[in-house]
Parts: C-alpha cells; sequence; structure tokens
C-alpha cells in the first residue's frame, strides 16, 4: 500500500455509520491503536486504555442501550426532527439512526479509556481543568484512530452516546471504576467511499488576535 | 514541498516546547487551521472558533498568567519535583518551564475555542454528556492542527493550564463567555527537531473485549 498524504487524509476522513459486518485483522486494529499511542497526552502521561469488543452478545448489549438512548434523545429534542434539517442534515442523522440499529453489526466496537486518576492538577481545586486536561489527553489519540483508519481503509465514527449508559457498559466489560470511557467508536470496512468533507471556510473560524476581528 | 505520510506524520509529531520568535506567514496560519477544521465534530456543528494571538502586549499578558499559574501548581505539587523523576522526564519538564517562561516570545498563541451552546443532548439532564461532547468536538481539531504544524515544520504543543485563568483571558481579548477556551497552543518554528516519538507498546494498552483481557 502506497501510504497515504496527511493532508489527504485529513481532508478526506469523513465519519462511515454504514459498516459491513466483515472482520477486521487483529494486525490492522494494532496499527490503528498504534497510531492513537502516539498522539499528546498530559505530562506524556500515556493514561489511556482501548477496549476492543467483538463478542456478538457484548455488542448486542451496546446496541440495545445505545439505540434506546438515542431514542430518548431525539423523543427529549436533543436530536433535532427530520423535517427541520436541510438534505444533507438529513442524511448525517438517516445514517445516524441506521448505526444506533445496526451498532451490533459492526465487527468491532472500540472503547477508548482515560483515567480519572491522572495526577497532575490533581492536588488543585479546579475541576473544569482536570476535566479538560483528561479529554485533551484521549480525543487527540481518538483523531489518529481516525485518520489511521481513513489510511487503512477501515470506517469509523466518534460516538458519545455511550455517557448515558457508562455505569452499566463498565460493568459489563470489567472496565474499573476510576476510567472514563471517552469515545464508542465502531469500526468496519465500509459500505460508502471516503472523499473531500466540506466545511465552513477559515476566515469565519479565525479570529485575528481579538474576538471577531477579521483579516485585511 | 513533498508532502509527508500520515503515519510518518503521525509516528514524528511530538510536542514542541523551544520555538524560534520568527513569524509565520499568514498563508501557513491558515493552512494550520484548515486542517483542524476537517475534524469531526458532534453532529458535524463545527462550533469551533481559532484565536490567533500575536500582539505582543497579549502574549505578555498570556505569558504571565501562565507562570504565575505553573509556578502555583508547582508548589502545590500537581507538578512532581524534578529530582523524583527520570531523565526524560526531567527534560519534559524542564522544557515546560522554559515554555513558560517565555510563552511571550512565540511568535504566535493560538486559542483553540469550543462553544457551549451545543445544541445536541442540551435537553438532556447530564452534565458529563455535553462537557465530553464539546470536548470531542475540538480536541480532535487540535490533533489535526498539531498534525499540520508537523507537516509545515512549525514546532506546537497542546496546553490546559490556561483553565486556571480563562475568565481573564476571555475579558481581555473579548471572547464570549459561552464559549470555552478548550487549548492554548504556542506556534513557532522550533529549535529542536522532529523525530520518531516512543510510547508504550500497544499490548499494553489494548483489551480484547474485556478489560484485563489479553491476546493469546
Amino acid at each position: 500500500m502506497t501510504e497515504i498524504g496527511l493532508l489527504e487524509a485529513i481532508y478526506s476522513t469523513r465519519s462511515m455509520r454504514r459498516l459491513k459486518p466483515d472482520s477486521i485483522p487483529d494486525e490492522t486494529l494494532k496499527k490503528i491503536i498504534d497510531a492513537g499511542v502516539h498522539a499528546p497526552s498530559g505530562s506524556n502521561f500515556q493514561n489511556w486504555a482501548f477496549v476492543l469488543v467483538q463478542e456478538p452478545e457484548d455488542k448486542r448489549f451496546i446496541r440495545d442501550h445505545y439505540l434506546e438512548t438515542y431514542q430518548k434523545l431525539a423523543q427529549l429534542g436533543s436530536i433535532p426532527a427530520m423535517d427541520d434539517l436541510p438534505p444533507y442534515q438529513q442524511r448525517m442523522f438517516a445514517a445516524a439512526v441506521h448505526l444506533a440499529e445496526h451498532m451490533h453489526e459492526a465487527p468491532v466496537i472500540l472503547l477508548a479509556c482515560t483515567g480519572t486518576d491522572f495526577p497532575t492538577y490533581a492536588q488543585a481545586d479546579n475541576p473544569r481543568s482536570i476535566t479538560a486536561t483528561l479529554h485533551a489527553s484521549i480525543y487527540p489519540a481518538i483523531q489518529n484512530i481516525l485518520l489511521a483508519c481513513r489510511a487503512l481503509g477501515i470506517g469509523a465514527t466518534l460516538t458519545t452516546v455511550h455517557y448515558f449508559f457508562e455505569d452499566e457498559l463498565k460493568q459489563r466489560l470489567d472496565i474499573p471504576q476510576d476510567k472514563e470511557i471517552a469515545g464508542l467508536i465502531p469500526l468496519g470496512f465500509p459500505e460508502g467511499r471516503f472523499g473531500p468533507t466540506s466545511r465552513a471556510s477559515v476566515e469565519e473560524v479565525i479570529h485575528w488576535g481579538k474576538w471577531g476581528k477579521k483579516q485585511g
């Protein structure tokens, strides 16, 4: 395989929510995680762990809780009603519903964990800082994982719906209480194709020096 | 420039804490941010903003607060005493002290912001989920930024010390109260060289199916 360029990978990595059931070789999974652990972490503490869920009953357990939560959130209005959305968003949410319903068919569900026993700042009374430092020490690894998946032809999506059933999930998989499951990422060969993603232009999101200050 | 490969970039991106004062062209800064905005975000909401601080007085303001906080944390024991550390960690913390002292000499200090007006899950009473979804929608962009910096020869380090003076910083730069500054990232041409980073092996961090289950 010719290695994909960094920017090409960054510009063509998108969430893949329709996955084939075909299994992923262990060597591929290790490569993906190895990309993850090369991300930075607070004080280089590397306090992460990656649970690769492949047992059908465990995946079904996740699917059932995920789908139930997703439906509750939709009822609460936390997920917008389809009719209120422009077509491209309708497609995204339709794919999200498909993922919720078919989660257990993905060959692997990756749980990216971080540890609440993080030492830095522990003595300082600032919960926001502690949470941010924890998250700043796992989501960069997850982004490396998503990019490595792209390079290896694996579809993936970062989801956080599991925060609504994190305790049950930890108990089911023997994950210690002091760990936090920061991302639930179904992995599988994708039904769709990778391709350029579109985003708002940098002009809209850059502030030059002070908030609201636009260039030239 | 031949584009760097994805995996080569991932394996050779490390925190660069000793930076030259030479300025970074605007076009380079835009490329870096453009890599960031191609990251995923919750419901593709793209609720991020990037403040590029270049004014000497503003950088000095940041340095003074950052250094004061860093010294306080060291006194509290949140940052370990040098003598207790192995040599490679001593080098890292020596560089961190250098960064704290010389922060204002970096040509650019990038503030990566996310918005607390995130709509998804807003109705659901689960603060942990809301915080995680916010952070899952900015730290992947920051990782893309760190990788793009690597590709473009710019040194960078993700820091979170500013959470201890976030309100003062927002006020100084007119950043709205409902924004959260998730990362403070000094940017500059590096004194040191990029090269392979070493990490714990994947065997140590992968759990196959259940916590603690090792392969074979």
